[in-house]
């Protein structure tokens, strides 16, 4: 069968070939339609993020696929019911605390895989197998954007986490502000603008630009920080009850401190490489604590957060869809999909439909 | 009557005569038992925290008070009932909504003034007046060491805040540190100590000292910072499921990232200067991100967190209260109240007895 990974001696992604998987005990066939690209793949074709398998001289890459259940295989899933896979795996198939609890996504280093990431490999390929357990039911009639599911899982355990922080009191936010005008920065803000009276979403494009049309039709507020750096939002704009960090740009989560309203909560989600700079500690940590300031960092996402994803897939606007969604290409015109131009928002392979 | 304040001339503790004040309808008339003073007092003291109420004078101290009802007026407590005031009131008396929903330690700069401290004369005094919604009630046996109730209250607060973030998950921690052996670090490492399988205790201070000899009796580790920086906690000792930060050491908020293990929290109390210095912001941001880590700042607490101090005060044992009590003084000598050596752990102005 056709796959798209990557190999040791080269950093774009490669049509390979590869025998057909069969599913173990537990485990189902797939049939891939579609995996969509992001960041992560970006970064692990660079090899910035993430590792190959053990032994392995490639690795298929993708870790936002939709599929159909080829076989079953026993495990109560039915043939072609359509399924979104979740990415971390027991590391040699062993299992642990996390996941016994269902929670991988806060399992430490070492305790998990990530399928397309790191050590195992990805969903860019025209069947895989999987436990059941990690194959996460979607309705047929959105079973097209299905590979959405995981990022917007990402969006729904940030959210409920971010939340949590402000659950001992009564919080009434009015405002929010996604860092980031990428794919998951731009799901993110149609949910955030659900919820809030009010909404930013900050890049560094100038107009005429995809991304800010739809920033734009969205309802909310483009902010070029290159005019206005995220600390002087409060200044320019307002104060913000919610900041969602999606840029990896290391300043941005000093800069969500002072950006925040008093008793606001900034999460954090990008993985910027270290990077030394100067900050007012000083004044940082006297904001923190004199206006109950809180920052969290969230990653990956478990099988409630792809169910929440889920429903929220099945609300996004067919415009936003079509908008978001610039290029889908087959596995031999792979490259399309890893372009990276400001034309560029979000791109997937389809490797059959329905 | 006898009042401890400080004037615009000076920087020290004054002992001055006022007025007796009389209550206003829906406040009772407090006779004043004891008042502790904590580092809160030495920074208004020194200029660099609060402010004297508008057109004063001169601000009478304390924010750590216990008393006993002298006059309910009509406020349904009871003549001879033990009492805590809270800290924040109405500014002007105006109410607000952080007043109306019975949370007025989230109020920003302006919706409140604090007892003692910013905006409005504090408990030092032989009476106080004050509504009588924040008059906790304390048991007799405990009013002694009421004074103990608002900073214990302020770790009631802190708990349940940096709690909530971890709600999300099922978390399970056995390691916790306080940062900072005052006497708040060191009620709260008794009180963590109850909790956590291990705790830790990080101080600047040679043996013998009494802060590390309640540290050893606690059961606890004390850490010597000069020796082992925060950030090299994991290393010398263990990465920690929680950190409580009350040194007001702009670095710690920062260092703590590091500290923390996976999934760990660290809430932040102290209320540092500006102060730039560089931070390696790229490896801090991710390692939040990718650690699923939460930093979270709190000041002040309400009148439930009161009510859990008062719960926590009737368990902490005799030893603890006989060691951290390091001065009782008479308002003729207060200057012993703010004596600031080695040997003083918690002093208290002692203005009647029961």
């Amino acid at each position: 069968m056709k796959v798209i990974g990557v190999t040791r001696d080269d950093d774009g992604p490669q049509l390979l070939e590869r025998e057909r998987p069969s599913p173990d005990p537990g485990e189902a066939l797939v049939r891939t339609l579609r995996v969509g690209v992001d960041g992560t793949d970006h970064e692990v074709l660079n090899g910035s993020h993430g590792g190959f398998p053990d032994g392995a001289d490639h690795m298929v890459l993708g870790h936002e696929a939709v599929g159909v259940v080829e076989e079953p295989n026993g495990t109560g899933l039915e043939a072609g019911q359509v399924v979104v896979p979740t990415v971390r795996r027991k590391p040699n198939g062993e299992t642990n605390e996390y996941f016994r609890r269902g929670e991988p996504d806060m399992a430490p280093d070492g305790e998990y895989t990530e399928r397309g990431i790191v050590g195992d490999h990805g969903f860019m390929a025209e069947y895989f197998t999987s436990p059941a357990d990690f194959l996460v039911p979607v309705p047929e009639s959105v079973a097209e954007y299905g590979f959405l599911v995981e990022p917007l899982s990402i969006t729904e355990k940030a959210n409920e986490h971010a939340y949590a922080t402000r659950e001992p009191f009564d919080w009434r936010p009015e405002a929010a502000c996604v860092l980031g005008n990428g794919s998951l920065g731009l799901l993110t803000l149609w949910m955030l603008e659900q919820e809030y009276d009010r909404t930013y979403c900050v890049g560094r494009r100038d107009r005429p630009d995809p991304t800010v049309d739809i920033i734009d039709e969205i309802g909310s507020t483009y902010v070029d920080s290159r005019e206005t750096p995220v600390d002087e939002l409060p200044d320019a704009y307002e104060a913000m009850d919610y900041i969602y960090e999606a840029t990896g740009f290391a300043p941005h989560a000093f800069q969500t401190v002072k950006a925040l309203d008093q008793n606001g909560v900034g999460v954090l989600l990008g993985i910027p490489e270290p990077w030394e700079f100067e900050v007012d500690g000083g004044s940082l940590h006297n904001e923190i604590v004199l206006h109950n300031k809180c920052l969290i960092g969230t990653v990956n996402s478990h099988v409630s957060h792809f169910e929440d994803a889920v429903e929220t897939l099945q609300e996004l606007p067919e415009w936003l869809l079509d908008d978001l969604i610039t290029t889908v290409t087959d596995p031999e015109h792979v490259e399309a999909a890893f372009e990276d131009g400001d034309d560029q928002i979000k791109a997937v392979v389809e490797f059959d439909s329905l």
